[in-house]
């Protein structure tokens, strides 16, 4: 079987020359004798391969010498209950913007351990839209202000991040490494590997070295920031496999000119999705035109049935992952990075054959 | 260049069989197009590796019905935490038997959020032994009695376990499916993956599910043990790799004849090793002899010279990973399932030349 088209929200496509370089060394990784995965994680060679996806990161985001670059396990779930373990200190709160599904997520856990101020929610509006920055409303003594920059489910993403006066927080989890930003605006992102940066199984965390000294002693060791800024992600075992992965997708995507140049493309893709989706009554966006995701493209057609008929139709066509999330329904095609626009264009014209037999 | 002989200490060698099997479909899951790491957790294909996963560690254990089998994030690092905080109710005390490095991480973390016991030290006998039963001083009010089944760093392990009245908690990272168990004697038992049972970046968790029910409320909803026996390990996204390669790796072990067959294999590995050991001044084994682990074999030669000598020279003969830990020195060599009889057979005669020449 031939791979497919894979829209997968996540886990989600991997670059295929990232799987072939993994395939040629899954047995033996050149002059060490074994797989990346029999190797002491406090070996000469994982030790060049976490400084080497560490120092990747850091080009491809500009991040500053201030800030750590973190790889640890748990995925963006984790970091909901870590961050609000060690950042926000006893007795005080923090500013959380409710856009969505994982917003809430991290809204939840943030809940169950202290004070939260929730500074604007997009429930009233079927979370079809992200804040403009003068509806925020944020309390100058939170400790910090919290976002996710693209929610996955909604298919909303924030064209542009407030300057806040506490440090800024964001869960890029589907979004990270698909476009610019200036790291210098966050005190703290962090995501999920499993879209835009390797297999599930471990988060990255960009953050500003001194908020982790903000860490209330109670916090266990290895649930703190400064435990592993100070060991450099390796205080205990980290998910070697992952970071390795990490790497070689760092390597492939600076191939293609780095984090501005796949933005170029992302944008195409995105644009070649949406316009499809405007050119026909068939087609309809639940999303706010200026807060589209170009990561998580969702629309609607005409019927249930006739969703359930397009999913059904481009899986035996090779075109997979289309069903939107079960708590929303409709069509979602995530179009992270790793999607070629060769897959995007196959969409379209399966889209206007779709049209023109059930339009 | 050719596989080594590989004795680190973990992550740690994985069954040929295993990666030539990963490899073949690293590309391309069988019927999928897609690869493994590119699959929704969500989806059938994955839900059926992490079923068939699951039903693979409960045959080759004997996990009883009213046990869970979970396949958590962290490692057994992030178990130290998670265990005081689910299961040590406020205001009460946990028993801990500190036998070496990992048992004494475990009580560091208990100790940070609650109150411990600790019912015996190695340490004025630099852990190179364990306590007989009548040795300890266990508490009828305790929660829980916590111990570590094998100390990767200073070899020694238990040859069985005490009878507690309290609930019995094990990390059994390094020797877990390497001899049989009685399940029921635990409470819970959890391993890190990256011994015995695949690549780094998981934990095997196997509990009796009620205990989850003693975890406080204000335990973040991702910590909690119950989140995820209610979800199967899929309340968010696991490591579908480390999954899969739990799935292949018992697939190799029962295809081997499971735990019972694998513990004889193991403990000629163990014989094999310490007659050489005893056989000779020349080496010493710094260990009391009924400890003495089954998976981590330490000794030390007359000097510290030599010892290094025995490294490098090993090393270069394709016999890798034998340099002891930093905090004790020696040589280790880690033979868990993994490592065949042929490779012990190639240290055994690689230690009689070396002795040879300069003994």
């Amino acid at each position: 079987m031939a791979r497919v088209h894979n829209f997968n929200a996540g886990p989600a496509a991997i670059p295929e020359p990232v799987l072939e370089k993994a395939k040629s060394e899954l047995m033996e990784m050149a002059g060490t004798g074994m797989s990346i995965m029999e190797m002491s994680h406090r070996s000469k060679p994982f030790e060049d391969i976490i400084a080497r996806a560490e120092a990747g990161i850091r080009r491809l985001l500009g991040v500053p010498a201030d800030y750590a670059v973190l790889f640890l396990q748990g995925g963006a779930s984790l970091q909901f209950a870590m961050l609000p373990m060690n950042l926000r200190r006893p007795g005080r709160s923090a500013d959380y913007i409710d856009t969505g599904s994982w917003a809430s997520k991290a809204i939840g856990e943030a809940k169950i351990l202290g004070d939260v101020n929730v500074a604007w929610s997009g429930k009233k509006d079927s979370y079809s839209r992200v804040p403009n920055f003068d509806e925020l409303s944020l309390k100058p003594d939170a400790e910090f202000v919290h976002l996710c920059s693209n929610e996955t489910i909604n298919g909303i993403q924030w064209p542009a991040f407030p300057k806040t006066e506490t440090p800024l927080f964001a869960d890029m989890s589907s979004d990270i490494l698909s476009r610019t930003i200036d790291v210098r605006q966050f005190g703290l992102i962090y995501a999920g590997a499993q879209k835009n940066i390797g297999p599930s199984g471990m988060a990255v965390i960009i953050m500003q070295k001194e908020l982790a000294e903000r860490a209330p002693a109670e916090v266990p060791v290895i649930l703190r920031y400064s435990t592993h800024i100070k060991d450099n992600s390796l205080y205990n075992t980290p998910n070697t496999w992952g970071v390795y992965m990490t790497l070689l997708t760092c390597e492939w995507l600076e191939s293609l000119g780095g984090v501005a140049a796949i933005q170029k493309i992302n944008e195409q893709k995105a644009a070649a999705l949406y316009q499809t989706i405007d050119s026909s009554d068939f087609w309809r966006s639940p999303v706010r035109k200026e807060h589209r995701s170009g990561m998580n493209v969702v629309w609607r057609l005409p019927s249930e049935a006739l969703e359930d008929a397009f999913v059904s139709k481009a899986n035996k066509e090779g075109l997979v992952g289309l069903k939107g999330h079960r708590s929303v329904g409709g069509i979602r095609a995530s179009i992270y990075n790793v999607i070629t626009l060769q897959s995007v264009n196959a969409l379209v014209a399966f889209m206007k054959e779709f049209e023109k037999k059930n339009g």
